[in-house]
């Protein structure tokens, strides 16, 4: 964790910028990070996406994410010169707190962003190498995808899929809720939503539809069965308030359930997710 | 779920008050609900707490909580009529939603808020007569309260046990986030912060402290452990940052620890509970 890399020769960087209008072209990348729409047409048409924090621009830059620039308040600027010294071609911008908050929309609590390129960094052939999968179908909730992303990486799981509509794991919300475990765990976006559970299968994978349908089997007596007989696993997770699609549920392999107490609504997915990988861990 | 209790006489009640300014008096209760001090003050002067959405709404008066008043938009007079007219003298507030967008300071997606008043339902004496407790020492995120309160809830857990400094259970994210939990689950305040884990055996418990210290037990041999030898359980639960205290951490029976895969951030404290509550339940 307090490994930084190795030290290189730092190029001089020239100066950090200070900027007082909230209006100046140059903070484009950072404008109404609350506005989902935009942001979303934003950060797809310039390839970008924003890391918050001191922690997760760290872990974004170590984890070879290139930054397009920084957005920080001055108290920021010794915690990060390590890495800023390490990208002189990225400006950095120093605001007052409450510039940011007017071109942000919103009160940047840890003072400090980046913007950073992105990148395709894994296939979906990639994935299928690995033993343990999360899959997550149309989980459209940005905290919700951060949060099964940072639950599957502590838990040991080796990556994650994700349906066509499920929602962005660079989005801000998504990245820091994960903590950055979206930069070390990898994952990929599925093309074929309706072929993922044959093409899950064909990989070798047992896939377990975690759900709460009648005919389910009690995700301990699952998690039985597959101790039994090592295997390759992936489970399917779906959207909070429908589940999951009844082609994912029919296509896995296996139905598990949590099994819950009467009258209450079930774990939230990212809850689940986190029981499902502890029970089904490798 | 569907059960909204037994059909009574609805005794006749006003018309729902339009309202067009935002400075109304009437709209005391639901200014700047994103000002954590502000409404923590508030709040507790005023013995009320906020629910938001139809269903957390139902569920808060079908818990038994007198609502004070309820702020909708229009659209959703038909929807809660039946909890309208169970409370004739609860002045209903109709409002545009760019109005409660102004006196609430955010954007009320669901359109109807309430607010009710607050009522210690549980002492901790009544807690403690449970075989299942989670006890919350100094989470201050009403997020994650919200989050391990539905967790526990629904994994068939009897109750919770908050801290002094643990945040407030009645906040209006908790709520949201617990979707209601907080109302159905018993939960209590303890006075006495550096006794619990001793008030806790008194009463009979197996205190389980979650933690990632290097002495701590696998929690799946703690798990097998209890399970030798049915008795009653309390996981006690730290702030995510810091964790535990050292007085609850060395206070406690049992010293937890859910492997971790090396390099990443502990699960959050309300995943770490899902995991927990499902593997030490009764």
């Amino acid at each position: 964790m307090s490994d930084h890399g190795p030290v290189s020769p730092q190029p001089a960087r020239s100066a950090p910028t200070p900027i007082h209008d909230s209006d100046d072209p140059r903070l484009a990348d950072y404008v109404r990070l609350r506005d989902t729409s935009l942001r979303r047409h934003l950060e797809s048409t310039h390839g970008l996406f924003i890391a918050e924090g001191e922690k997760v621009i760290r872990r974004a830059v170590e984890a070879g994410y290139r930054p397009r620039s920084f957005l920080l308040a001055e108290r920021w600027l010794p915690g990060l010169a390590d890495v800023l010294g390490g990208w002189p071609e990225a400006p950095v911008y120093v605001v007052e707190e409450a510039l940011a908050e007017q071109v942000t929309g919103f009160h940047v609590h840890r003072g400090a962003l980046a913007s950073l390129h992105r990148e395709v960094r894994h296939t979906v052939d990639d994935l299928l190498t690995s033993t343990r999968l999360v899959v997550i179908e149309d989980v459209v909730d940005h905290t919700n995808v951060g949060a099964v992303l940072r639950n599957a990486a502590a838990l040991g799981w080796e990556g994650a899929l994700l349906a066509p509509r499920a929602a962005d794991p660079l989005y801000r919300r998504s990245v820091k809720v994960s903590m950055g475990a979206v930069f070390s765990l990898p994952w990929a976006r599925l093309d074929d939503w309706a072929g993922a559970p044959d093409l899950l299968r064909r990989a070798g994978f047992t896939t377990v539809a975690l759900t709460l349908a009648d005919d389910a089997v009690d995700l301990a007596v699952v998690a039985e069965r597959l101790r039994a007989r090592p295997q390759k696993v992936a489970i399917l997770l779906g959207t909070e308030g429908a589940g999951l699609s009844h082609r994912w549920t029919a296509g896995a392999d296996v139905r598990a359930v949590i099994p819950m107490r009467a009258g209450i609504d079930s774990l939230n997915v990212a809850a689940a997710s986190a029981v499902a990988c502890y029970v089904l861990g490798g």
